[in-house]
Formats: C-alpha cells, structure tokens, sequence
C-alpha cells in the first residue's frame, strides 16, 4: 500500500513573452509558466503534475495547490484510485474551499495538477504509461473515472458505457498502431507565434519538416494583412503539394472581416 | 482630479463554525470571511470593497486582489468612472491573468472587491450613498456600466436602455419611499442558521421580531424531519397570522423526498 506523505507545489516560469514565444491573436506577451504539484509518497514512487499558466496568477493555482494538500495527505493511493469520479467529487468538496470554486477558475486548475499528479503516481506504481493504464480499462472502468453530476442531463453513465462498448471492435488493433507510433498524429507550433520574424519562421518551419512533422499550426488573428503574409512564407517551405497540412488558430480572437477569401483554395 | 496611490488587500476571517453560525445545508462548517481591498488616494477619499468567502481561499482572493493593483495604480478616478462597462473590460483583460480567470473563480471574486472600492470611492468624492449615485443615472448611464460582451446575445444596449426607460414614470416617487424605508423589506437569517439549537433560535427569532422584522429566513435542506422541527419551532415565535412571512433556503442541496407535504399550508 503505497500512502501519500506529502503534498507540495512549485512555481514554474519561463520568460517567453521576451522572445515572443507563445504569443497568438489573444495572449500577447505570455510568460509559458507551470503550477507543479509534487506528491510524495512512503515509497520509491512520487507523483508529479501540472497546469499551464501564461504567468502572472500562476502563484495563486500554487497556493491553491498548497490549500488541498491536506484533502490528500495520509491517504492510500489504492482509496483514492479506487473510484475517480468519486475522488474528483471529493476534491472539489471542501466544505469551505468549494466557495471560491468549485469547478472554476484558479481552484478548478489547481485541481487539475493535484489530479494529474495522482494519474502519475497511480501509473508509475502499475509500471505503465498512463495512457496504456486508461487503454486497459473496461468501459465501466472508465466511465466510473467520471463524476457525472453536471453531465447527467446530457448524458448518462450507462450511455457512455454503451458507446465504449460499441468502440471495442478494433481496440486491440488501435492499441498496437499506437504503440507503432501511427494512431495520433502530431502536430507543432515551432514556428508559428504570432511575434515571430520571418527567419525564425523559416528555419524553426525547416527544422520540424526534416524531423518529419506533417502537420504545422501558425497563430493568427491579431491583423489580416500580417496572417496572409505570415500564412505565404508558410508555404514557402512547405510548399502546397508536400502532403504538409497547414492549420492556423486565432484563439478566440474576432476580426471583422467585410471580405475574406483565401489566397489560394486548400 | 482623484488619483489612486495604493491597492492593499486585507483578509479578514471570524471564527463562526465554532457555533455554527452561517450553517446551511451546503456550507456545514464556514467561517464567514471577507477579501477586503483599500483603495487609497492622493485625495482625503479612500475605497472599501470587500468578497465574501467561507474561510479557506480567503487567502487566495486576497492575493489575486493584490495581482490586479498594478492596474489601477496611478490612474485617475475620473478615467475609470467615465465608463464602467470598458473599466470591467480593462480590469479583466491583462494579458497574463485573464488566464486563469478572467470572468470566473478567485480572480473574479477579486475583481468583484476592487470594483467594490471603486464605486465606494466615487460614491464618496460625490458625497452620496453608491445607491443615490445609481438612482441618479440616466437609462443610458446605467447601462454603459456593464460590459455587454457575455449579454448582447440575449439582451443588446438599446434593449437594455428601453427598458430602464419604460420604469421612468414614478422613478422619483420609488426614490421617496426609499428614502422612508418603505421600498425594499428587509429579512433577517440571524436565527436561521442550520446549527442553531432550539432556544437560541426563540431567542434570536423574539429579538428580531421585537425591532421590527417581518421577512425571516430558516436554512434547511440537512434533513426533513429537523427542517420540520425547527420550522415549527420558528412558528411557534412569529405565529401564523401575525403578518410574519417566513422562508426557507436549501442552498442548493437537494433531498430526494418521495413524499413531501408542509405541515400546514401558508
């Protein structure tokens, strides 16, 4: 029985907003930044975990981080891994914390490092990824990782049990393409924030090509002329009949646009 | 022409579990507390504003309060009251905190204590209750206090502006019966809370009566039976043709009753 001892967090910050990395049509000048959630546990095994920030605000998801340690600590893992749904309504259950939250905003994201801390360490003492830890799971197992209670009304646990088991056929052969690296293909940001010049783009788009992405994301929205511009030296390099998917998000960002055509049809 | 100097937070908690009061049938244990911010000024005028927590989290409002100060220091009152729906809008749109808010959760509930001091501390360089500045808007004043961003889908300005027109005749007359304490009846939970025994709650309900209330509000949802008894025990104080209107409030929890008849109709 593994018991976790100890609960501690860790703020994390890069000065992206410097270079402009991460910068899109929302967030300027973000400073890419992680909460860490550190669990420590009576064995070899801690379990680590973390939510994104852009900076500023990321000591606040600390200090909640800091705030639900004693929710977790000298409890089992086993009690905790037990059911999730329930664990997660436990979580977000402080009969005082739950005021500033429950499910929303800072204490929600903290939470979510807590909670991913624990997947980690959960699937560090099973000696699997965790991806594989949910792949083995029979879908009343998964569906069970699930607190439904504002979900209900749309969906039922028993429905999402029938679309897992409906899901079955092939699963086996899912997990080997995963394994062979075919399932899920990825795709990459390198080159495409919206602060970066135009040799930066090039090389950083050059570079993923030869490692061999396929997919590319470019960050758009903060000025029509400047997307079309950034979009043309895109193409430079991955040219349009590679078999390079070219793919842009404006993160929320609205820009009316009386008349928008694409340069050329995809 | 008011210029704020400081932004300081305050956390203020009280102790209340310990007797229960604030006990409801969400909230078992709360030590009602409040997020304080302190606006101060290069004038003799300073700004209160405050959140209301349950106790732990208090500390996180606190702090968010604290992270929001750089965008009000050196800023003048005047350009932060000539339009109250963009000064939402630039409270809640710094590019590194919006993250983990912007309209939801700790951040929020700190916005909602630093707006707080900002119209505590306009209200008192006019030299009128925040209530009076409000009643003397125009239609159009009043509704370019809000950020219509979230509400134009269902409700648009013009909308909005329409209907504040339409209440216009007998604008001055609500004023008056304001003004005598005859507009808007007052109700009291000071013997409501969950936790209360039987003699404090006579107690406190006789004390209530005697200066003057007629709205009372019992807090219930824990369990049937104890909600019956301590709404007899309230009826047996303001009887039941006395004029005295009582309420209850189940905070959200809800019991799965399969039959439910109040004891006696109201």
């Amino acid at each position: 029985m593994v018991v976790i001892t100890k609960i501690s967090s860790r703020d994390v910050r890069f000065p992206t907003s410097l270079d402009k990395t991460g910068s899109d049509g929302m967030n300027k000048g973000p400073d890419y930044s992680a909460a860490f959630c550190i669990l420590t546990t009576d064995s070899e095994f801690t379990g680590h975990g973390m939510t994104f920030t852009i900076g500023r605000g990321n000591d606040l998801v600390c200090a909640a981080i800091d705030l639900l340690a004693p929710l977790l600590s000298g409890k089992s893992l086993e009690s905790l891994t037990a059911n999730w749904g329930k664990t997660w309504r436990y979580l977000n259950s402080d009969s005082q914390l739950r005021w500033v939250g429950p499910e929303k905003g800072v204490i929600h994201m903290a939470l979510g490092a807590v909670v991913n801390a624990l997947w980690d360490l959960w699937a560090k003492t099973l000696g699997k990824p965790v991806w594989k830890v949910v792949a083995d799971m029979t879908p009343e197992e998964v569906v069970s990782c699930i607190d439904f209670r504002y979900i209900q009304d749309a969906l039922t646990e028993e429905e999402a049990v029938q679309i897992l088991r409906d899901a079955l056929p092939g699963k086996e052969q899912r997990i080997q393409e995963a394994l062979q690296n075919e399932a899920v293909p990825a795709y990459t940001t390198s080159a495409g924030w919206l602060g970066y010049g135009e040799d930066k783009m090039k090389r950083l788009l050059q570079e993923s090509v030869d490692v061999g992405f396929r997919y590319f994301k470019l960050k758009v929205g903060s000025d029509l002329e400047l997307d079309r511009k950034r979009l043309s030296i895109a193409r430079e390099v991955l040219g349009y009949d590679k078999g390079n998917v070219l793919m842009v998000d404006a993160n929320q960002v609205s820009l009316t646009i009386p008349h928008c055509s694409p340069s050329r049809p995809n």
